[in-house]
């Protein structure tokens, strides 16, 4: 792979490396894994929290704000004869250096900068299990002459209320206190109903504040702080306004020689607590095994998955970066990165399900134990919170709330494909007894149950068409249809319900449940054809019908949302299609809404706002809904390529949306090469291209399930494992190592031929021994705690017959 | 007075002068009149919004930011042949000058900044009745050779819901829109649900910028902008993004010469309609023209009271900047300022009730409106809301949302002393037939039975001392007693209500309703005597009986809580106490509370967070309510001291909390010497003496009744006026030019002996006739419309009685 304008990508240390540090946005990684925690970008910026990020912050960050990408975890070097400052991350100081590079890993990130012959290497990260961020510093004197360096760190501390900072700075302003204590700064607020931030170092400190105006001095900023230009700290201690964690050091080199220097912030219960905790772990020794553990544990994470195929970007991404976005969102659906501030949503039920599906194949308890909270939010009559807030379980309806239908038409269907996909990775039947709390109520339901109840609530809420009503919106939650008059229906809606009324049917039948299996195939049946008799456009499906039960996405629409995409993969992905149909809509997809960087939501977008629309005609055409290219369908349009075995556009696709291949256009994409991003302007807007949201994206689980289950195509299912690549003709072989409910799968694939065809035969191998199943390997076939050899051999078809 | 650290009173001009930029904390003014406006300091840092800080936000800004105070309206200037940057009213830039002074006027502010011979002079106001702001630059080459000055203006829009502004950036980056189209920027969102925001000027950009990261440049920011760098905009448009108003112009200067250059922002509904209306108005005479009617305005605003006292300070305050900030409190209450973010809580009921009696001299019109506003947010059962939009209309009960008792026991009844205030001012008893709607209903009532029915609320909320219920919290928000068993009652509302059950009890005598009027006195007898049968604490009054029905601020309380303020101030002001009791209760408070800044509101301070107590222990000792001073609670205090002829330790007090005092401590003080604060750190602060919350405070409107109705003692009354001077022995004499219910009145006082004493009699001339009245001059003894003049001779009472 190129080395990009900003960075590259380092296969070997599994590391994108940025080497500008002025990149279009920040470039950030994350911190953490789902406790203590957050994000940090490539200068540094970014912020912490302890598990919830709106009521357990410890950092604070200015979003959008002048200068941007501040503050973050700073350390300044003054060096003492010259009073030349820099910072150790370039941000906040931005001086001029000879060496800058930041490498975000798998878990941490690691920054070095090199100025003057001093060279400064920052790692952070968040060792195993602790409520702590470590940055080590080490500070290498390049120069042949003894080297005097004044260290400062710098952490903004925040209210544990992070809204309340931001929105009420009369009562927080008065109520933060600072304290500075054999070596630590604490912070907290007066009343001390919250944990103590607190912030130390290896090393007694010269000099500290803990008072943030104290440190950067009237009307400077953290470019220019006063106790740097002082060369040291006034030991200030809070007894209201900003804190902060300033602690002065300082050093001397001698010519060639390193230092380490290791601070670490956290939260903690008591001081002495802490105190204890910190005096065993303050060591390089002890800090250097804390790092090791965190690699190991990511190295764990991935290899439940490795393959090795002829195109290197999909290796990359499959192997690395994919796997590593799907555990971030997983920890974080959609409520901290840089486009969501960690105030204002809380997780996302139907992200949150969704993001379950990216990680099911290396972390299925952990999934197992999101997918109870997420039933948790399901209501007695089987619809379900939309939003929820991971630390207090506290559940919204988010935008629905007041609305005439305050749900969402979709979220609890999604607890049935989670469920789905969980019983699939890993066989665990007994989940389906599990007793769950109903939301805002005092009954349980078994997990069965529950589901029952979800497939009840839409059966039970259908238009005229007999297809679901839209409620206060599909997927798609700036398609607001309703306009008091409570008729509009989502076609969509439909397809994702009869998807989930056939694995419904699968599993009822896999448990010989006959009788609910014949209900869930009859309740298919009836909205399945109710789509195809009333949602088809001639070419393509309907997305909609509005709430004067006029068609939504038509032909027949004059200069606005003729054609959506979403139905068109749904028509294949819920089986709803005839072939024909299936065959058709996915080419007028194509043709309508393909782009260089994946397909848009509609064509033509709307032109101005609408209120029998709603919310996505209030971005301008190109943008978010409003036809621009949200990532996250893309993986799905894919999959139905895959399915009616498009297999070269379908990977055609699947490498547009890939963000390695942004790495050549960095500029006018803007976000991280390295992960999906949940929105890229589209062909009608001005800046198309440009995308946004990266990060947090239902992409990252979609893209990796079409890369590994339909490229690949190896996919889970209740009783086995099926094999059905959809690979293009011109790979001659791939290598898939996977682990599957406790076995070692090495999977090879293999073309007997070199001239390229579609047309092939498949035969497989379970141990050298072939297996007459269309590709379909049972378990028993399997032993468990094994490792077992599975070849796949792709013949031409007329060859075979021959 | 003397010149300050920062600056000084001009009181020719009525300006507050500031000669240093870096004032401790900005020192802001507000720009409009409670519909177009905003707030900007001596750098120009601020925003604007029109009539609500909510829901349609023009400007941003960054609160408790770094860098602090910006962004604002600022000018940047560029030498072209030198290169250098600076800005007109010193920030962003920050650049060394030659000369800075920051004047701020009745409703504007000027800014000067001369650096390299070229003086720029900027005036920031807005014109009476627009929805605009003007920035007019004058451009003074002082130097001898002819200079190439390059501008920029720079106003960072905001999305006009600022709470979504900052809270949902993923949306808002989306949907922003920037125009340029003769000579005009537009921003809008792509919806287009709102008017547009607009900036121009008086002659053609060179070139533009409407997007703001265009102007700024990646990673730099204010105070050094990319496109001032390049000395040139690049004409962008916004499809998405942040907005600015970036106008740039080339200016030749001959030696000598001046340039005047003419910036315009508001919001408009359409374009065309702003483009025809700036037409006829972008002309220097023009525009000073609007500008002279500004100033007009507010001469006439203040021209209602004018006083000439021995006390220039009083006199400075009193005429000037006390009424100016009783305006700029009755247009925003607590909603907008460098505390209040204008997002957050709206107006404040109890706050707006407060404020109209420091402007009823003036503006008894806008006063009953606001009135009205205040009477719709009050339930039929008698209660009312705590907060409320002033837009929209829509209240809520701020904090006490959801507690046992959702109402606060005070905020109704602040209705009552606002309307006595009103009807004593205006004599307008039509008033009180008035219709108003009752809030969450469609019912009406009359002003009288909205009264009515406030008595009727705590009449029939008594606990099982016979006083008023506290609820959430009295006056004192932050008292939070209740813990579920609903049994605290609040002493001091007793004390309210029993001040207003006296004015009821006169108005319904008044207005002959002998029968209500008997009503009203037997509840005020009732209350009264619990009041003094189990409030009394030996010594002074009890503040309140908590949820255990234990004493709060009580002399057995062990080393917290052991007085409280306001019940002693109030044992006066209601007429509770007897003589005896008054007196003992006031010496003990000056003893107790009494500092060099004013009383603090309890003491000992509480030393940790108390459930039992709630919000006031959330502050650290010494702090906002938690034994902080409150000033606000001053006035009071200083009016009963005068009330019970503590006349020179009234005085005493009156002068310790005058801002114009503070000119000469500003770095401990911190906050504007023009204007009344909020609080003042307390003596068992560290920072004993730090001001917060400075201009939005209940202290305006009470310091000016103290001043102008006690101290002064000219106190309107429902069928006169009464005077009854308070002043301390060693004044000779002082004069008021005081307009009442359409009358002139030449008011001026004369002492008969030089040697101080206040053991004096009254006697009281109209148009140099005595009045044998004790004080009191009956309506009917002043011709309306005409000029009286009015005596008061003050003479030694034995030498009266010999």
């Amino acid at each position: 792979m190129e080395k990009g304008k900003y960075g590259f990508f380092d296969p070997v240390s599994q590391e994108y490396v940025i080497t500008v540090p002025q990149t279009p946005t920040p470039w950030i990684n994350y911190l953490g894994d789902g406790v203590y925690g957050g994000i940090i970008s490539n200068t540094g910026g970014g912020y912490s929290f302890d598990r919830d990020p709106r009521f357990k912050r410890v950092l604070r960050y200015r979003y959008n704000s002048i200068p941007e990408d501040q503050p973050g975890r700073y350390i300044y070097l003054k060096d003492t004869e010259t009073g030349s400052a820099w910072s150790a991350t370039w941000q906040p100081v931005k001086a001029g250096y000879d060496l800058y590079e930041c490498r975000h890993g798998m878990g941490y990130t690691s920054i070095r900068l090199e100025k003057d012959c001093i060279a400064a290497s920052t790692d952070y990260f968040v060792p195993l299990g602790r409520k702590m961020e470590i940055w080590r510093l080490k500070l290498h004197n390049r120069s042949n002459r003894r080297r005097f360096i004044t260290l400062f760190s710098y952490a903004e501390f925040c209210f544990f209320d992070a809204a309340k900072d931001q929105q009420n700075v009369d009562w927080v302003q008065q109520i933060g206190q600072g304290e500075f204590e054999d070596g630590f700064i604490f912070w907290n607020a007066f009343m001390k109903t919250w944990d103590y931030t607190f912030m130390t170092c290896d090393r007694p400190p010269h000099s500290f504040e803990t008072v943030r105006d104290s440190f950067v001095g009237r009307y400077r900023d953290l470019s220019n702080p006063v106790a740097v230009d002082n060369g040291v700290c006034s030991n200030s201690i809070a007894h209201r306004g900003n804190g902060a964690g300033v602690l002065c050091h300082q050093l001397e080199l001698s010519p060639g020689s390193t230092e380490e220097v290791i601070y670490i912030l956290g939260v903690t219960p008591t001081k002495d607590a802490i105190k204890t905790e910190i005096k065993k772990l303050l060591h390089p020794e002890e800090v250097n095994q804390l790092f090791q553990g965190l690699k190991n544990y990511w190295q764990n994470y991935l290899r439940s998955i490795q393959v090795t195929t002829p195109d290197p970007e999909l290796n990359l991404m499959l192997n690395t970066w994919n796997p590593y976005q799907c555990k971030i969102t997983f920890n974080w659906s959609r409520f901290v990165s840089l486009y969501q501030l960690g105030i204002d949503r809380g997780m996302g039920l139907r992200d949150s399900a969704q993001d379950i599906l990216g990680v099911l194949q290396a972390i299925p308890e952990q999934a197992r134990e999101l997918l109870v909270k997420l039933f948790q939010c399901q209501f007695e009559d089987g619809h379900a919170y939309h939003l929820f807030y991971p630390l207090t379980g506290e559940g919204s309806m988010g935008e629905a709330q007041g609305g005439m239908y305050n749900w969402y038409s979709d979220d609890h269907l999604w607890l049935i494909e989670a469920t789905m996909a969980y019983l699939k990775e890993t066989g665990d039947f007994g989940f389906l007894d599990q007793k769950i709390t109903f939301a805002e109520s005092d009954q349980q339901g078994t997990v069965w149950e529950h589901l029952i109840k979800a497939i009840n609530f839409t059966a039970t809420h259908l238009g005229e068409h007999q297809l679901p009503l839209n409620g206060f919106a599909d997927w798609n939650d700036a398609l607001n249809l309703d306009r008091g008059k409570g008729r509009a229906e989502s076609v969509w809606t439909g397809m994702l319900f009869c998807r989930v009324l056939v694995q419904m049917t699968e599993l009822a039948t896999y448990l010989n449940q006959l009788e609910i299996a014949h209900t869930m195939n009859q309740i298919h049946t009836a909205t399945k054809n109710a789509i195809n008799d009333y949602a088809w456009d001639g070419h393509w499906y309907l997305q909609a019908f509005d709430d004067e039960g006029k068609k939504v996405g038509s032909h027949s629409s004059e200069t606005e949302e003729q054609i959506y995409l979403n139905p068109q993969s749904w028509s294949v992905l819920s089986g709803v299609a005839t072939p024909e149909r299936a065959e058709t809509a996915i080419k007028k997809a194509v043709d309508l809404l393909g782009t260089e960087f994946g397909l848009v939501l509609l064509y033509p977008a709307y032109k101005g706002y609408r209120n029998d629309r709603g919310g996505v005609t209030t971005y301008p055409p190109g943008a978010k809904e409003n036809a621009g290219i949200f990532v996250h369908t893309n993986p799905w349009f894919i999959i139905a390529q895959l399915l009616i075995g498009h297999n070269e556009a379908g990977y055609h696709n699947y490498r547009n949306i890939l963000p390695v291949l942004k790495n050549n256009i960095p500029d006018r994409h803007e976000v991280e090469p390295y992960v999906y991003c949940q929105n890229i302007l589209g062909k009608e807007h001005p800046q198309f291209g440009l995308g946004r949201n990266s990060w947090l994206t239902g992409t990252a689980a979609w893209a990796y399930i079409a890369g590994t289950q339909y490229i690949l195509g190896i996919r889970p299912q209740f009783d086995g494992l099926l094999i059905e690549p959809h690979v293009p003709a011109a790979w001659q072989e791939f290598k898939v190592k996977r682990y599957f409910r406790g076995r070692e799968l090495d999977i090879s694939f293999h073309r007997n031929r070199t001239e390229p065809t579609s047309n092939f035969s498949i035969q497989v191998l379970v141990n050298g021994v072939s297996i007459d199943s269309a590709g379909f390997i049972p378990l028993e076939l399997l032993e468990p705690d094994q490792k077992h050899f599975i070849e796949i051999l792709l013949e031409d078809k007329e060859k075979a017959v021959s």
